[in-house]
Parts: C-alpha cells; structure tokens; sequence
C-alpha cells in the first residue's frame, strides 16, 4: 500500500494489514513536563496488543474538552462532560475495542467504577479522572478486566509512553498520530504534544475519534476551553472522511502548568498568541492524520472554498463538496470531474450563482464564470489527479467568504472494511 | 445479475450490461387519450440506440412540474420554470446523453431552438414545448443533430410509443421504468400513466432523475400543481440513492382532459381523491423503481421512523439513515449492525433522547429504550438481511411523528460505475 511506483493510484489490496499511503511518520516526541504515560493489554476485545491507555498528569492540572454533536453519544461522553465542571484532572484512561454506547445503565456505571478505581491509585477525586472508549457500540464494556488491569498500568507509566499511548488507542487505523510543536509564553518556552486515533468511520463497527492533547504551560480552565474550542473548529470540524458523525468523538487538552512562566492573564490577550498557534498546528496536524488514514483512502484532498456570502456559507459548501460521494469516488477514479463538483455546490443549499461560479483543480481554472473554460489545459490537471494530493478550489464569486476543508477519496477499501461481518 | 439463488448477494460482477436483481417488469401501457409519444437515434452522443424522445399532448393540456432545488440547474429546468407559468403544454422533447448544465449562453439558446423548432411542428407556441436534458454536464448540447431529428420523430409519434418513450430517455438506467393506474372522477374512469429514469446519481458523470406523467383527466393546472407536489414529497421526496441532489431532476405532469367527467370544482375537493390516491400511486411506483435501479444496488431498503417530535423531523432522521455510508455498506455486507444506526439516528441533529430509542431489523426490536435486548432472536434477523429487501424500524419514543424512506445499499458496484474516467 506504500507503492510510490506510477501504478494506478485507485488500486486498493484488502489483503493484509496495509498502511495507508497516505500516512505520515511519527515524530520525535521528548518528555513533557507533568506528564506519564503507559499502556497495557487488558484483553477487553483485542488479542496480543495493548488496549487499555493511561496519562497521569500533574496535581491541579487544568482541562478543556470538546465532545461529539451526536445526540446518541455514549457513556464515557456524559463522564467526561460532569467531570469537566471541576476544570481540573489527574487521569485519562481510554480502551480500545469497546466504545461503551448505548449500553444503558451499565455503561454508566461501567464509567463510575474505572474512575473510582483509577481515582484511587493517585489519591484523587474521582471526578478528575476523564474517560474515552473507542470501538464496537451495543457491547456493554466488562469494566471487572479493565479495571483490574488499572494498577499495573499505572505502575508502568513513564515520561517517554507517548508512543504506546498513541499506538495503544488505535483500532482500524492503519499508523499511530502524534504532533507536537512548542511556543513562547512570556519568554517561556511551553511544549504542547497531542495524539489521536481515527479512521473516519471505524470498522468494523463504529466511529470514532479521540484526541489527547498535553501542555506544561499554566493556562485557566475557561481560558483552555476557549482555546480548545477554537483550534477544534478550524482543524477537527474541517474534516470528514463519511460525513458520519461518530457517537464518541472527544478531544481532550491538559494543562500541568509543570514549566513556569509569568502568569497568563485571564482573558488570555498577547500572551498567549504564540500558544494558541501551535495548539492550532498541533490540532490541524492530528485531524489531518486522521484524514489521512481515512477507511480505504487513497488520496488526500483538499477544498478551498472562496467569494462565498460569508465564512459559514463558504464552509458549508466546501463540505457539501467533501461529502459528496458522487464527487469522492471521482477523485478515486482520477477524474477532475467539475461536474460534480457544480452539483455538490448547488445541493449545499447556500446562496450561489450558477453563472458566477469558476471550479479548479490543481490550480487549472476549468470552468469560470457559469461555463467551461474554452481549450483549457488538461494536461496538468490530468496529472495532478493521478498524484497522491488533490487540490479543488471554488469560487462563488459573490462575496468574501472563505474556507478550507480536508477529506479523502471514497473508494473499494471503505466499502471492503464496512461492509465486512462484525467481527 | 438477476441470480435468484441463495449466493451471497453482496456480489457485483462490474462487467456486462446487467439488470438490476432488484428490477421490476415494464406493465402493459395501453393507450391514454390525448397523448402520442415516440423516439428516435439523434446521435447526440449515444451510437446505436434511441436517445431522443417526444410526447404530444392535445392542445389546451393543462400542465404541473416540480423541479431540483439545487441552486446550480441545467439550462432545461430554467426554461421549464419560465413554459409553467403558461399553464397549458403540447409537447415535451427530452434527450439523453447531454444534460446542458452549465453551458451558460449556448445552454439558453439550446433551449430555445428546440422549442422553437418543435412548436413549429405543431403550430403552438414556443412556451407550451417543455424541455428536458439527463446526461453529461457542462459539454455545449449541439442542437442543430436534436432539431434536424425533430421532423422525422414527430412523424412518427404513436398512442402505442410508452416502452420506446420509457426507454429511450435512460442512460445507466438498467431497466425501463413506467407505471399506469385508473382512477374514477365523478363515476367516469380516467387513467394515469407515467415514465421514469433515474440511477441515483447517473453515470458516467452527472445524475439526473426524471419523469413524466400524463394523464386524460381534465384538472385545471393550479390544481394539478398542488396535487403533484403532494405526490412528488410522499414519494420522490422520501427516496436517495446516495444523497447527492442532482441539477436535472424534473417531474411533470400533463392532464390532457381528453376524457369527460363532470366539472372538476376549483378546490379539488372530494371529487378528485380518488385521482390524487391514483396519481400518488404513480409517483410511489416510479421513485421506487428509481431507487432498485440505484447505482450497485444489490438491496432495497425502506426505513421506518415513528415516536418523532413531528413528522418534520422524523423524514430527517429517516433520511440521515438512509444517507449514512457506514449503515448502507453494513446492509451491503448483510450486518444488521443497529449500531451504525443509532450513530445516524443521533447525527441528524433532531430531538432523540438516547435512553429512549428502539431499532428494530426485519420486525426483530433488537434495541429498546437505549440498550441492546437481552438474548434477542439472531436467526431471522440474519435470514432477514440475507434478502433482497431490508425493512429498518426506529422508534424515538418521544411524539407522534412518522416518516418512510426508501434506499438501496452502498456496494463496490457504486464505485465501480462512478469512479470511472468519463467516457
């Protein structure tokens, strides 16, 4: 799957556990400040790997997080959301296998009883111990082997774990997603690293996307959130791999506040500038990974959107053009098909006008103004598509929205991996 | 393709000219007073087949339609918007192969040519020709090929030409599709007969549904209007293939009055129920045949809501299921995953209450009230999905709001027919 020959890109083996050829390496990531990380295997549904996650951070950790639009979510996202209120945490446990949704009363208490357990082995509160769950939906999570597997975990958890923590949360994906940058506060410098696991929609069952994001800057609770919120928006929420919304989908920040710098005022101002832009580079290049090792994705595409109404316009419609199975399985067959991109654009609901819109692919205006371009160069766009990065612009030609979204194409692999037996 | 036997039916064999195993036989099409339809070989792009049709209706036809709300439509549905507010049509000329969308000028002029041609035929005025176009877009439509072959194709116009009509405005279609039905207005019998085509979204480029209905009823249009867009909601309006609204969809309706029965009052009114009953039955028949003859299709499936906030938002989850690409490749691989449900259930952003919810596969409620139902019986539900048609329940336990859809799976056939370079 990593051929980089000029063999036919849309090509797709199910065979054997493929990386994507979209995948990038992991980086180098250095100790943190306030941070231990482990993982082990608790055999809850995977045989022979870790599944059960682990990171301690430092007392008075201040927390922000973002959960899932699903109005279905599963019972780790109701935790997660209670424990928030205290805005401060000491522990994140995430398994792999099980996704804890729609399983009742049990689900609940499945919850309750990992973070009294893992609450226990720091001293802690319960309610600073956050919770996440990835895979099969409708299982109730047998919380007796998880939490029996908590105290070896914690013993276990190092200063160097990130690797194992990113790897230990995957389940379809196909490579471990990890990022870190590092930013001036007040002359200061602060580590941000994060990781996340998702595939788009996860076979062979059901979504999801978690992300753990870690900082040693000391940032306030309601200041992190706002933060949080904001790099989510333009990274996460700019991507879709299915247009499922997944029941699980969590991202998480944890600020130690272990490196010292002068105190961050609270409604964040200059100071905090720098910050903000590698948590939003951190942010962007997880929920880009997590495109990259879209179910069976075989190119990695990117929507730009301008001279829309407004920004929320120009976003809605660069995502009607994302989702468009019609316009994805295009780009899998390497047709720069602006066809569909035209109709992608009418269903989006938003204000345009036929005879003011222009489509690109690879930077070659194909049509413009309502119409094709007469004699265009199709030689470029030709081989622009058989690349690896697709690159479609469309311009409304009506105002000064803008914006900028990222997917994948739709090809066999997703079908093979969705459309297979549960396990 | 039209395998009865117990094979898995997940199979698609991409080579050869298959029927849909879903495809339902052509009805006998007797004639229906007031109403001539033919069709010819223009060689517009097609070789060796028809892909030109026409219908003549009496003169003082009244005339309905309903259109795409894609905010980007061909060049045709333009002009139809503009011939409707005459009220009365006599002919309708529809070609295969170029859908005329975003050709700007040379798309409005297309347009008028043939109406203009066409009307000199038979002595009407332009406005009283409608227009339609299914094909590849933004490729210039050469009228002078479509108005040379206008003569010899009105010539030869039948009371007998439905199957030739039916057929001749397919392109992926793999099957003709027409329905006819009787209904009594005043104790007089009048008939309803229509045609269809429409693949989902249509190969090799662009997707256009449409269909035209005629009827020898004598309704005034603003009625006619109304009753048609009730019929076109229940029927066409609660259908995807794949959720991608196309720039061409059209349905019109011709009442050529050509039989007598009393008076129909301004308001409808209980005279016309029986018609509306008839005329909803002709929708229902022709968006059905649509969706078997969706792109790959291998199943189809009707999704049951009840227990909404309102009706409103029951289509809406309805229609979130029935466009979510995990649930239609999990029908596609035979899992009655009800999982993946919930996770639509949950995405459309309607009023759900998680704790609340039920799923049932097959009449099997595998889910109730918010978890799964302990020691449900598999064995049918298996035997169930095994099938060619899938029947979805979700209760949302909070109203009394109901909506039906109708879909087909997602399958390797999908991307077969639309990730392929155009022709």
């Amino acid at each position: 799957m990593t051929s980089s020959s000029g063999a036919p890109t849309g090509a797709w083996k199910p065979s054997g556990p493929g990386v994507s050829p979209l995948a990038v390496p992991l980086p180098d990531l250095p100790p943190l400040p306030g941070v231990r990380l482990g993982a082990v295997a608790a055999g809850i549904r995977y045989q022979g790997r870790n599944d059960l996650v682990m990171a301690e951070v430092s007392p008075g950790t201040s927390v922000a997080g973002v959960f899932t639009a699903n109005k279905c979510p599963g019972a780790p996202i109701d935790w997660c959301r209670g424990a928030l209120k205290g805005r401060k945490a000491r522990l994140v446990v995430v398994n792999a296998g099980n996704a804890n949704v729609f399983t009742g009363r049990a689900g609940r208490e499945t919850c309750e009883a990992t973070a009294e357990a893992a609450a226990a082995l720091v001293g802690s509160p319960a309610r600073q111990v956050f919770i996440a769950s990835t895979g099969v939906i409708g299982e109730v999570l047998p919380h007796e082997r998880l939490v029996a597997a908590l105290p070896a975990l914690h013993a276990g958890l190092r200063a160097d774990g990130w690797e194992d923590a990113a790897r230990g949360i995957m389940t379809t994906d196909t490579f471990p997603k990890a990022s870190t940058r590092t930013a001036l506060i007040g002359g200061e410098t602060v580590r941000i690293t994060g990781f996340a696991k998702g595939s788009g929609m996860i076979a062979p069952d059901m979504a999801t996307m978690l992300c753990f994001v870690f900082t040693d800057a000391k940032v306030p609770a309601p200041l992190l959130q706002k933060l949080l919120k904001q790099g989510v928006d333009r990274s996460f929420n700019c991507t879709t791999v299915d247009s499922d919304t997944s029941t699980s989908d969590t991202v998480l920040l944890f600020a130690t506040g272990e490196t010292r710098h002068p105190r961050v005022p609270a409604d964040g101002g200059p100071m905090l500038r720098d910050f903000a832009r590698a948590l939003d580079a951190v942010l962007m290049d997880l929920a880009l990974m997590v495109v990259r090792d879209g179910e069976g994705a075989q190119k990695f595409v990117r929507i730009d959107v301008t001279g829309a109404a407004n920004g929320r316009s120009a976003k809605r419609v660069a995502m009607a053009v994302a989702n468009s199975p019609l316009v994805k399985t295009a780009i899998a067959g390497e047709d720069a098909n602006w066809g569909r991109i035209v109709m992608a654009v009418g269903k989006a609901g938003e204000p345009a006008d036929r005879d003011r819109l222009s489509v690109a692919v690879g930077g070659v205006w194909m049509a413009r103004d309502g119409a094709v371009v007469p004699g265009y160069d199709e030689a470029p766009v030709v081989a622009h598509m058989k690349g690896r990065e697709v690159e479609i612009a469309v311009d409304l030609g009506l105002g000064r929205g803008r914006a900028t979204v990222w997917t994948c194409d739709l090809t066999h692999g997703y079908i093979d991996i969705n459309g297979s037996y549960r396990s």
